[in-house]
């Protein structure tokens, strides 16, 4: 649908001129849903009947002068982690939470506050503990990107990036609390960004980990991903913020992280973030070899369940004994490995992460961004995860490199950079000094000008 | 119609709560616009039918969730000279404007972003110059209060306190060179606030005086009157403005101004405003008599034209020559007496008024606001305004004591006290510091609830 193919601003504009309609957008977006969910599988609860008829509401106030905001009539597509109204939460467990989570917090009010039009609530890993995307509730949704065989999507905000590929959602909000946003992004050839800690509120939005929870969003392109960004953090803020466009790379210093980054990485994904990375040099930015410290004692805390395994259990213990009771066993076996830890332990993990955190903040007196592969591998196929022990190495291997930024308090943003030899798509992460989103983003949208877009990348 | 009897507070709040629906307020307020248009002659374009279909859609998506901030779905009259979108502006002259006033500026885009409802377009004097509210092409609206003869509702914001008197509004939004938004909100018995000179913007307002136009705001009461300016105020500022609650008026130093603001007063006027001033030192306030220094030249200034008179002959001369030669008698004399002055002499005046704000600003180490009466009469008959050169006179003495504040850069507010011996609103005007709108809205709240509604007044 070419309505549907049209980045944001201009979508925007076109809507704000009278050239389209909420109601064409909205009803493109039920056409993709209908075509291919049956199939795809990104939404646990479809809103697309409401949908519909907020459009039409929007367009008859539209029409008479009213204007709530950029995001009114965009379609977003919204994780089953966040409350919203009228629709149940079930955070990819296999019970209703109440309606208590029906309750909106502050981001999901951000987003009515505009007028934007949810389109339902997409799948995600159960408690979104999980990398890969895997439900076995409710079905693992599709990667569409893979024509022959079944493929995770990425995850843990699952339905996150195949609601972008199905074009059922323009923006899709995700939470990242090691990877969530990037992996699925990463893996379905969209973009995705993981704010930092503390940028955007996270009540009602169910919790995994209360120390680094983040909300995030994923987009097909950096020029959408900004406008979105934009939009919300001008509502939560007060402010209005701007991207500010960037003439070229020239000057730009990025930090090519070696490390552990580039292990067990597949010949496509060494070469197509490499080329990206020279792609980048030839057109003036610098290219800095950068060693980020303490990485091998951050990863090794967060593979010992880091703080998120305890502080999920504490809070389904807490909250939710019910459902603890019935973990999908994807779920249950990271939990029961790591949620006995003392408070003792606990605390002196806090005091790692705080550590590697100033740490970590001191690389960027050196360069702008680090760049590394957002994931050494593209998805694997659900065949290859059958087994419990293939599903936890390939889940550890996805989550090792973007779970860095959460665990060193950054923010970070992945974006496509090729395919591999099957297609699947293969992307690069963009690390940020905390609080640094605007420029990050930013410097995305320059970098994606000088490397194209997926849908360029692929012909 | 007792929904709308509901102050703005506890209306938003049972709309919310789903007690009550936009449409039923929008309903009430149709009800109200036609039992009595034909009396009271507050529209110059009404919008009714359209505020009903606005209604409708917002109900269904207040149902859905959303919520566009605190005036949604509330009535709200617009005077003629701000340009609103689908809605004609005569500014009160004989000729539609045309359709680049139709495009709204920043206030009204920030009313409409919160998904207020516009009933219409208020009847205005002519291009806003004059205190009367008389308006000889389109007619002028009937004060409420009047039950026997036809009398003046006080402008040049004519329509707007009789529009919340009708209960079509509740509130209206105003503009105030001189005395426009408070010399018709003490005639009918609203309140109504004068901003400071640059506190809201003005663009896509038919300019008086580039130099002394303020928007405002008229509202039945106190209450209503700080949930308005709030709501608009955190719009368009982007950061949630709150009027603080005061306990009691003990230790408020009220500076009761003296110069000529009590002459020609009616005994009425008089000894109303003095017996609230009064119950207000029996409350706690202090009481001090205040001489405010440069009054007598600042006002001789004005009644040669000020800067009101030569920047609206260059407006109509520069952009609306065709509407020049039609004026409205009232208009005319007032134009034809001060326009031609030199630039010389235009700027003289300029460095007076700000001489004269300079020496007024420091009134306000002494005492936190100047008490007198709004008026020192009640609202003329059109009988007693017949004659030109009576009219002259009347409007003149009812401009005299507000135009102050304009013409020495503070914001100030006019609040009913009591009735005269007719039946007629007797006001009292409460003026503060430039930008001290807050502290004004929050002292006057205080001061109402002392001194009681008017509504309590009269009974």
């Amino acid at each position: 649908m070419t309505i549907l193919n049209t980045q944001l601003p201009q979508l925007a504009q076109a809507l704000r001129s009278g050239k389209i309609t909420i109601t064409q957008i909205i009803e493109a977006s039920l056409a993709n849903y209908t075509a291919s969910e049956h199939q795809l599988n990104a939404y646990k609860t479809w809103a697309g009947t409401n949908a519909l008829e907020v459009a039409q509401h929007l367009d008859s106030l539209i029409k008479q002068g009213y204007d709530f905001g950029p995001l009114m009539g965009i379609p977003i597509s919204v994780k089953d982690m966040f409350a919203v109204p009228n629709l149940p939460t079930f955070a990819g467990s296999a019970l209703d939470l109440g309606s208590a989570w029906q309750q909106p917090g502050k981001l999901i009010q951000a987003l009515l506050h505009q007028a934007a039009i949810i389109t339902g609530k997409t799948h995600t890993v159960e408690f979104a503990l999980g990398g890969l995307g895997v439900n076995n509730h409710w079905g693992t949704p599709q990667n569409p990107w893979s024509k022959d065989q079944a493929r995770v999507p990425g995850g843990s905000s699952a339905g996150a990036g195949v609601s972008l590929c199905q074009g059922s959602a323009l923006l899709a909000l995700g939470t990242d609390t090691a990877g969530s946003v990037r992996i699925p992004a990463a893996m379905t050839g969209t973009v995705g960004l993981k704010t930092t800690v503390g940028r955007w509120p996270t009540d009602q939005i169910v919790p995994l980990s209360t120390s680094l929870d983040t909300p995030g969003v994923l987009a097909k392109n950096v020029t959408d991903l900004a406008y979105g960004y934009a939009a919300i953090e001008s509502q939560l803020s007060g402010q209005e913020v701007k991207i500010p466009s960037l003439a070229s790379c020239k000057g730009l210093r990025i930090g090519l992280v070696e490390n552990f980054f580039w292990e067990g990485a597949s010949n496509a994904v060494t070469q197509e973030v490499r080329r990206a990375a020279s792609q980048l040099e030839a057109a003036g930015a610098e290219l800095i070899s950068l060693q980020v410290p303490m990485c091998d004692e951050v990863f090794a805390c967060f593979q010992a369940g880091g703080l998120s395994v305890a502080e999920l259990a504490a809070f389904l213990t807490n909250n939710l004994p019910t459902s603890y009771a019935k973990l999908d066993p994807v779920v249950r076996t990271r939990l029961e490995d790591g949620a006995a830890i003392s408070v003792s332990e606990y605390l002196q993990r806090k005091d790692l992460l705080a550590q590697a955190s100033l740490v970590a903040a001191q690389t960027f007196e050196q360069v702008d961004v680090w760049l590394h592969p957002t994931l050494p591998i593209t998805a694997p196929s659900m065949a290859e995860i059958e087994q419990l022990e293939d599903y936890r190495r390939l889940n550890m291997l996805a989550l090792r490199n973007p779970s860095i930024a959460n665990l060193m308090g950054l923010c970070a943003l992945s974006l496509p950079v090729g395919v591999d030899e099957r297609g699947l798509p293969i992307a690069m992460q963009l690390t940020a000094g905390a609080q640094q989103e605007v420029k990050l983003l930013a410097l995305a949208q320059v970098i994606e000008q000088q490397l194209g877009y997926i849908s360029d990348l692929t012909n």
